[in-house]
């Protein structure tokens, strides 16, 4: 009887291969499939869908045994995506692309900011069927023991459900106990900007980034926000086109379309 | 009798303060508002909505005379828009921000990884009416001409009817001719990934970014893309939330919202 076909799953992160997130993750997915792991030898987070486009990049392979490789990337994120695409999977995509699990939080606002959520990005735009899996929980120790089953559920149900054309999902869950999962919206939120400065002897200033975060509407209860203030998971699906068709006839009256 | 209020324009880039682009759009808009310039100090193309939270930037007043002030950082674009809100702006935001011009193309997919856009987005976030120029021409002494009438026609239109909620526009324009303006949809494309490699004596492999663009919708006439392609500017009011709407409750059927 021939062995069934298992799918192979890219999976990759912005926190860099050596981190716990991307660790516990690749050891929850290996006995569902063969996995490659492309991903960054630094870390390069808050690079969003950065590329690098005038200098050379790097991809080293670190490990390799039956159904499990590993390389490192001196690229960004969306750089190990594309590269992996052309080096590993040039006659046949991955069957799933996994970016994280990143820590700390890549809910609303943060999404575009993250380059974890810039790789799902990457692979959506390739038609691989991409997640996102963000910790709210920045520490390099942080506990992962409550996310995985949660994510493995999440990642079983993409293999067997496909997510909808030019969509990838991006999963937030709150640090501590998850009561569950909710799909939602982005929440309407951004970072209040706030920069620490120090003066050098000579005048300079310089400018490190601070700040704090502002959720515009803390009471709206279908929101990945809420969801993780309450301790759900969160499950925002995510379009690579951001056209905002509710005003283009507006604007098309505006411009005249001449 | 007073002087009427000018509105303050806010002008940032990818291409550094001292792009031709950047140069040309400046000299535009003098003449309607009070300028503040703040733009990166060396070219940042590529960096998406990326920030830098781990070091420290530099923003250096460069000019200053009535009416017109300019600055660089050493930060990425969104970088300086959060920097110059915190340290400029504090008090009143903008009336506008605009980015670029861009010297080459961020339409469709290209508007991902574009940090013109990004500026722009992070505008947006913050509720400071924002538009992303770009031109389709990547030389440094591209001709901006043809483009600075629309330009200009656009950002009349934008200072006298707001922009929807949480909306830019990312507007491009083709070289050569401009026919008129098209307010348009993010065409459905990709660059398909290919590298240049260099092997070093070594045999270490380093690659290059190069691959082609691949639109997957040529016949479809309400694109970004097919706007350009028949010398027209494209306009595409572009949202900053990503929520996929339409999938939201297929996927709360799937997933349960235990």
């Amino acid at each position: 009887m021939e062995k069934p076909i298992r799918p192979t799953i890219l999976i990759t992160n912005d926190d860099s291969v050596y981190s716990k997130g991307i660790c516990e993750l690749i050891k929850a997915v290996r006995p569902l499939a063969n996995v490659v792991v492309v991903a960054p030898d630094h870390v390069r987070s808050g690079m969003s869908c950065a590329i690098t486009h005038s200098e050379a990049m790097r991809l080293s392979k670190l490990h390799e045994e039956e159904g499990f490789t590993v390389y490192s990337s001196s690229g960004t994120p969306v750089d190990c995506i594309k590269l992996s695409f052309f080096a590993l999977f040039k006659d046949k995509r991955p069957d799933l692309l996994l970016s994280g699990i990143n820590h700390g939080s890549n809910s609303s606002v943060n999404s575009l900011y993250s380059a974890t959520v810039g790789a799902a990005m990457e692979g959506c735009v390739n038609n691989v069927p991409s997640i996102a899996f963000s910790l709210c929980d920045h520490q390099e120790d942080a506990d992962f023991s409550q996310v995985i089953p949660y994510a493995v559920q999440i990642i079983k149900n993409v293999l067997n459900h496909p997510i909808p054309y030019a969509t990838f999902l991006n999963v937030n869950f709150p640090k501590g106990e998850i009561k569950g999962l909710k799909v939602c919206r982005q929440a309407d939120a951004r970072w209040s900007e706030e920069y620490d400065q120090k003066i050098s002897e000579y005048g300079d200033v310089s400018y490190f980034l601070a700040g704090y975060f502002d959720n515009r509407e803390p009471e709206s209860t279908d929101t990945d926000e809420w969801a993780l203030a309450h301790q759900y998971g969160a499950i925002v699906p995510t379009k690579i086109d951001m056209t905002n068709y509710d005003c283009l006839n507006e604007l098309k009256d505006l411009y005249g379309n001449v």
